[in-house]
């Protein structure tokens, strides 16, 4: 047992905790008045019942011994976090909890595409199996010896996908989760019409400050020791965010000629997913490349959803989906060895890692859709999905939760 | 000295006393537009006198060696924190900063019952008075070797009460003073009659939040080291404040027909308040056994104030007394010698730990009634305690403090 | 290599990142909400480019072996932190993470002096100039063995300035330059005439709340390691700042009659300032002093703007100047050797210590004067550095930004 190793993982562990209401703040900042709440409480859901079913069975399918080929983890090998608890092991333990915080960010990073629509109990429900059936087992995949590792049977030991902190993980999974559950929902009233305006950016500003103040116990807590490689990742994490905010707001000041406050929160965001998979696989150098062009990535595809037609309301497809594929697939091109497994395409590393990235991008991409789509529809045809459109229009925070955000003084 | 320790305690010291702050963000949110800056107010305050008192004389009376059998440490024993200072220890030295910032935590909660209503002079003569008088040798009873220890007269080796981060100390000992405040100001006006609604949920959503964050330290830093027990408190801290946001959300759901997000801001509290005790007594499931009846016995309790009249305005009785009460029994219940140091009744281990931890809490409900009345009496039959009724309808913000929270856009 | 160090590096790190994003909140609430945003941004910028700037070349100017006799480090030393990075070596490389973090907060509290009216785009250049030309060799002067330290022409082993987290790097050195903005861009429309109320006082107090919980960071990091100093340094850092806020709250209290929420959340800010640089060279006792009467001074020199007629807007001078010049004279005063280098002259140290402090502050004030005059005159006259006065009266947010902060419910 190292004191160091365990005072850095606690800590990691606090910070990839705070991140659900940050997000909650970022997008409750973004949504309108009347909705708030209800955006909040999509998040705050996503804690109680992700952390419910990750102590229930979620650990045991992520990180237990692998089952059926490397498509999960044993479900019963720690069943309410019994066998981790009586090992007495404490880096075990705050483990568990690590990789509890991981679970319930990336079910509340969903919600985002969903704003202003989704029945509480529905969301609840979904939430629920969603971290069972989709996170324990991709996340068992790449970071468990399953079959997107380098113990699984596509790849190899001098091939095989990085993803330090989850680009395939956390953020494909869940910019795909969200567009599927966007189109499976449907428009919300007035979309494409009407702007729904953010209704108070100073907490999109702070969320988005939190949840990178956060994000450094997610990519350096990742190396699973204060070490090295954990200094690496939070040099490279900051390199990346940096970056991304001036590329966002550069995109915004040539196409529109003003640099906006949600461009910054958004540049913060999309620098901080890119980097995610690949913050020890570069230089920082390229983690300055990253960085930038996440931020004229996801600046560019927020704005696809009113061309293609699908209501990702707060832009989880153009930010999560975007840069998590984009820093997925840097590593092929630019990843590194001073900490990182082989080098990428452009530093004379040849195809092999490229392939591994694009391979783990692919499949999380097409388990995910086709799993959060059955999930989805099972849930839209029994107990439904979507308020009323009376409800939408009036606000969701009166009718689902009998409250309104604000009250003015009397 | 092992750094990783110390890494872990100065973090763990930072976390608590950004909980101070997060229960001003928490309180604020629920209170009035008028008065939320004297609400928040209470908090600063705390952490200034509270701090400077604990400098002074606290830290001494807490940690200081047994006077007088054992009710309270040598007041002069680290004056102004000399002692520890000249001693160059820095373990010493940090566990008196994270001592200093349980004291002030615990003075800020007792502010919530008694919201609009007092007068700003008469709260800092009241918690420098608290602090010194109740805090300080409570802490001693049951952490530095005093009466409530298993060094003391009344328990032996076998038995003692368990309270690992503060259930008797923090949660009971200020749940009952802001009970005794709370009859001792009387109801605000329209107390029962119409609704004091929250002015800002986000608020008290992002404060229930920040104080789940800063509780990582307030209950895995009291293990006083990063080791297996700070990781294990850890895991428990979550799994009991995921039940209890399920445990009462489940109850609203059923008794209202909505979950609300007051209730689930509510419910994190709840959670985080019973299992301080318990936070390494008790094995994971036992943790979400004790977060999910917190949730539920808290969301029952808040009500009582209507029936029996006294007016806890913002439920420090019915989160902190009723969870805090809670908690403590619970580990005479299903107590495990995991972590924990002896087996609760329902597993085998007999009576010796519940009748423990009933006196431990009787104990410091006695007390506490007792001296915060005699406190509170001398306050107000010498400065006065509560504002006019005048003030109080104003809005107490521009009275007390000549500011209002808001200022609109011209 | 220390796990404990390095994981209180990565935490310390992350603390200060917070702090740039908490001093928004903190400037921001102090706004009007028309300019909310663009005071905001102005932090959020200083993030962007200042973590360019220190990437590229700041921290080789910072910590790279000295040229120049001492005035800066060899800024291609660690270009683009390549240097750094292939060094592998995890405690190197947090530090110049540690590093970024300082040169950001400096830049971003220069922005408080010039609210409501600069332009983004030269704010944006000033951040990148100045982080490059002022603050990167200032804190090579006193921290990198330059021409401040005891390895410099002016000072010897027995006697050379003092300064822990940064009173003439950080505190003295922003102050100055945002009197010289101030004095530069000129005062606002309706200056000394009509009162700016801050818009929102809890974003205040939570905003100077998250810059103490982040200021840990900054002052008990820089022990750069998890040991005794940084123990020390965060109880003096506690008990300045507990003192500070009774500081200020007792001018205002005899002066005005009320003690305000603005006053606790600057006693807070001005509190952290002065035992920036006295962390550790000063006992208990000593913090306490240095904390009352920083708020004292403090809570008085803000009244000084109007005096004088500079535009200091949300008191950068009043509190960062006069508390940083303060709290580095004190060592002079009360130093003592517990855990400092030499005692003050009031403990029988002589006059030597006072006047390297002294001189520390001299040089820094005006280097900082001098170089931030340049700067800005430059911007002025190519660029321009102000918005029109059309633009200032109307909000600065939707002319730079194209957004208002607040959007009310449909």
């Amino acid at each position: 047992m190292d004191s160091g190793n365990i005072a850095w993982l606690l800590t990691s562990a606090s910070l990839v905790l705070l991140m659900t209401p940050a997000l909650a703040l970022f997008y409750g900042g973004m949504s309108r008045s009347k909705s708030v709440l209800n955006m909040m409480m999509m998040s705050f859901g996503a804690m109680a019942v992700v952390g419910v079913a990750w102590i229930f069975v979620g650990n045991g399918i992520s990180v237990g011994e692998s089952m059926a080929g490397g498509l999960f983890g044993n479900p019963t090998s720690d069943l309410f976090l019994n066998a981790s608890w009586v090992s007495g092991d404490g880096e075990a333990l705050i483990s568990t909890g690590f990789g509890a915080t991981f679970a319930i960010i990336t079910v509340a990073l969903i919600s985002g595409s969903i704003a202003d629509r989704a029945k509480f109990s529905a969301w609840l429900v979904f939430s629920f199996l969603w971290a069972i059936l989709v996170y324990s087992p991709v996340s068992h995949w790449v970071w468990g010896g399953g079959i997107l590792s380098d113990a699984g049977p596509i790849f190899n030991e001098d091939w095989f996908p990085q993803d330090f902190a989850g680009g395939t993980v956390v953020h494909i999974n869940a910019g795909v989760a969200g567009l599927v559950l966007a189109l499976l929902l449907g428009v919300r009233k007035g979309f494409g019409k009407e702007p729904f305006k953010p209704h108070n950016l100073p907490f999109v500003m702070i969320g988005a400050a939190l949840l990178w103040f956060g994000w450094f116990g997610f990519n350096a807590g990742s190396a699973f020791a204060a070490d090295d490689s954990a200094a690496a990742a939070w040099v490279n994490t900051t390199a990346a965010t940096v970056a991304a905010i001036l590329g966002w707001l550069l995109v915004e000041k040539i196409r529109d000629g003003k640099a906006t406050s949600l461009g910054a929160a958004s540049g913060v965001v999309a620098g901080l997913v890119a980097i995610t998979p690949a913050a020890v696989a570069v230089d920082p150098w390229g983690a300055l490349v990253i960085g930038v062009l996440a931020g004229v990535f996801s600046s560019l595809a927020v704005g696809l959803k009113y061309k293609f037609g699908y209501d990702d309301s707060l832009d989880v497809v153009g930010v999560h989906l975007v840069s998590g594929l984009w820093g997925t697939v840097a590593i092929g091109l630019i990843g590194t060895t001073t900490f990182g497994a082989w080098d990428g395409l452009f530093l004379g590393g040849g195809f092999g890692g490229l392939w591994a990235q694009i391979v783990a991008a692919g499949v999380t991409i097409a388990y995910s859709a086709v799993a959060t789509l059955i999930i989805g529809l099972a849930i839209k045809h029994t107990m439904g999905f979507r308020v009323s459109e009376e409800i939408e229009v009036a606000g969701i925070d009166l009718a689902e939760h009998g409250e309104t955000a604000y009250e003015e003084a009397k």
